[in-house]
């Protein structure tokens, strides 16, 4: 059960973006339980592509090759995306299948092979079942529609509970078309900072300069999906994709152009929504935690802080317990290795409650207060380390007897 | 249930170290169900004291007293220990039960307080009952005797499920008397390099340069305590004492002493047994995993490696369930963040059967043979990062049901 509300939006279309999901057979199912496994996007002739990728040195196969095919053209055709087996740690023939499924895509569309991006999410180390993704092909496009975001989110899932969308419409006031942005993704395990399982691919209606585009991106992806954790690991197959359809009048060519910000500050916040609906959806997750570190000398340190919290299992064991364990909290502050950490000056709050000043508990502190904080599904854990004025937020979940669960039986 | 065999051995009295355990009714117990929690270790006069203590910016009171007195002076005469409560982060008042704690014991030896070092485990935040202590001081006095190891390892216990005690006898030629080494410690979760929710006090009866002692405590602590990790959390109480009775006629006043490196090689032995005992009782755990990370460039980035698969929640749940899921290793080591790692040099083992080279499965591996070394209780994991030559070793366990509910369920 996902922690707050993840009901699929209603999505409006964008002209030229077109989106299918079919069962290619590749997750395990019954026949009664067809799973859908397989996706493909298509863009207009003039939409640009950005994309940031994992950093994991066992980068997948199809990333690698999603990569160069990006920097050959960013006017990039389809995506074809399938869930249910990663194509990584695959060696030479797991190359060798991504292009296989780039390749049957490209052919059918009667394209460059190279415009189309391939991508694969799920178990790591088996063989890509290239033939079952070719069979699909004719299927995929068949079933190509610009109102089909929602089987798209459906076919990218993995161990999600649910797809995830977001779309957001705004008025500009000096053009006749509202700007659209849609977003997808995918990812409830494996998340970290650098983004982990995750996929994401974001359209909007915007004709965009392609360097802007990915400046954008870049920035956005730094304030939103590369500020979540779930687990810590860092998976093999991350990748998100900001894509500018270009059919519509609105036109952003730098920084000085009219609405720039605003584009800008919406896709952040797509994005933002995105990876907040990653967290909810985490992997046996009963509680959404928006952890703030103030007062940092740098942003550095305020992220240290953070993330000794947020990758504690004991304080992820006591949040699951809805147990208000302070101690825990303070021993991840201290062992996150902020050089000359005054503990006199650090405050912590759960909510609005001042836990611990002075190096101890605050006067004030009542375990009924704390535990009252503890016992809601979203909690702000808050930390003021006295030492500047730098503050950062990330997200994270508890960990539970569920994640265990999961993580255990995944592969049976 | 520990992982192997943790039986309590016997341990030959050390001449002038006398222990004594007690309930003092600091740990919640019912009258049926006495807990030992109150310890005190009596040492001789000229007896030399080394320590290593947390590293931790919130380190608890007892710790920041406990280096004070033992830089007072190298040949303290008392330890006392108190397990139940960690008077960790309990500010000024902190400090002062620490200190009434020594000044009791002081006074009832009639020695000065600050040849006392105190030291306290358990629940942080809370004020130390430092009436309960003084009440137990003349009972704790009265049972000191020099065979109480067993009853001294069980009054320091917390979450551990058995007392851990470690106990040598070499004799050497050309003394008449043999080295005795005898080792005790605590600790099952907040498990991690730089130490972690972990008291070890390990005694002999030789005669060693106060410098010398300190110099062999930092270097066996660096291979044996700061190479295991359960979950990674860091404590604010973890201390290390290495004592030298000075009870006998073994002399070692410098490297060129007759059997010094005798008596350090069994002081690493001594430490890695207690370090990989706390490992096989870890909170929960159901494996023991030696990781071994070979061929690195650096000492630094074997360890990186080490702990980037030891810390992965992911792969600690595929070891629970005895999964062999090598993509999560792999991904481990491609996120621990290796300059320039070339994942085609990369072998990995499960034991002696190679699971993945050349960046994907190896063509000799089968399922069958990997899982057959994860259905063991002990395992050996083991990554050849083709880079250099040099290698490192660390202990961790698995992450079970059990370990979320034990953390879950603490304090209530």
């Amino acid at each position: 059960m996902p922690v707050g509300n993840l009901s699929f939006p209603e999505m409006m279309p964008i002209a030229g973006v077109q989106l299918s999901a079919v069962s290619a057979g590749i997750k395990r199912s019954t026949s009664d339980d067809k799973r859908l496994d397989l996706v493909l996007i298509e863009l207009p002739v003039k939409a640009n592509v950005a994309g940031v990728y994992t950093k994991n040195a066992y980068c997948a196969a199809p990333v690698s090759l999603c990569r160069q095919h990006a920097a050959y053209s960013s006017q990039s055709r389809y995506l074809i995306i399938n869930s249910g087996n990663a194509n990584a740690c695959t060696g030479e023939l797991g190359i060798q299948a991504a292009l296989a499924t780039c390749r049957a895509v490209a052919h059918h569309a009667d394209v460059d092979y190279k415009l189309i991006l391939p991508f694969s999410t799920g178990v790591i180390g088996e063989a890509l079942p290239v033939d079952k993704i070719e069979k699909s092909i004719p299927e995929l496009f068949e079933n190509l529609a610009e109102n089909h975001w929602h089987l798209a989110a459906r076919g990218i899932m993995t161990t999600d509970t649910c797809p995830k969308g977001v779309s957001t419409s705004l008025a500009l006031d000096d053009w006749n078309d509202p700007l659209i942005i849609n977003g997808i993704a995918k990812g409830s395990g494996m998340i970290n900072p650098n983004m982990a399982t995750m996929l994401a691919y974001i359209m909007n209606n915007a004709c965009v300069d392609k360097q802007l585009l990915q400046d954008i991106l870049i920035e956005a992806v730094n304030l939103s999906f590369n500020r979540i954790t779930i687990d810590g690991d860092t998976s093999t197959n991350d990748s998100c994709l900001l894509m500018a359809a270009g059919t519509s009048a609105i036109n952003i060519i730098d920084k000085n152009s009219p609405h720039y910000l605003t584009f800008k500050h919406s896709v952040v916040e797509i994005l933002t929504e995105l990876a907040q609906k990653i967290v909810r959806d985490g992997e046996g997750a009963t509680k959404f935690v928006t952890i703030r570190v103030e007062e940092g000398a740098s942003s550095a340190e305020s992220l240290k802080v953070a993330y000794a919290i947020a990758h504690s299992p004991l304080v992820k064991t006591a949040l699951f317990a809805s147990d208000a364990n302070w101690g825990r909290i303070v021993a991840a502050i201290g062992y996150a290795g902020i050089e000359g950490l005054n503990v006199d000056k650090v405050r912590v709050y759960l909510d609005d409650v001042l836990i611990v000043e002075n190096g101890g508990r605050a006067p004030s502190y009542s375990e009924d207060a704390g535990q009252a904080v503890m016992l809601k599904d979203e909690i702000l854990l808050r930390v003021c380390l006295g030492r500047g004025s730098i503050s950062e937020t990330i997200w994270t979940t508890d960990l539970s007897h569920e994640y265990i669960t999961i993580n255990a039986e995944y592969r049976t």
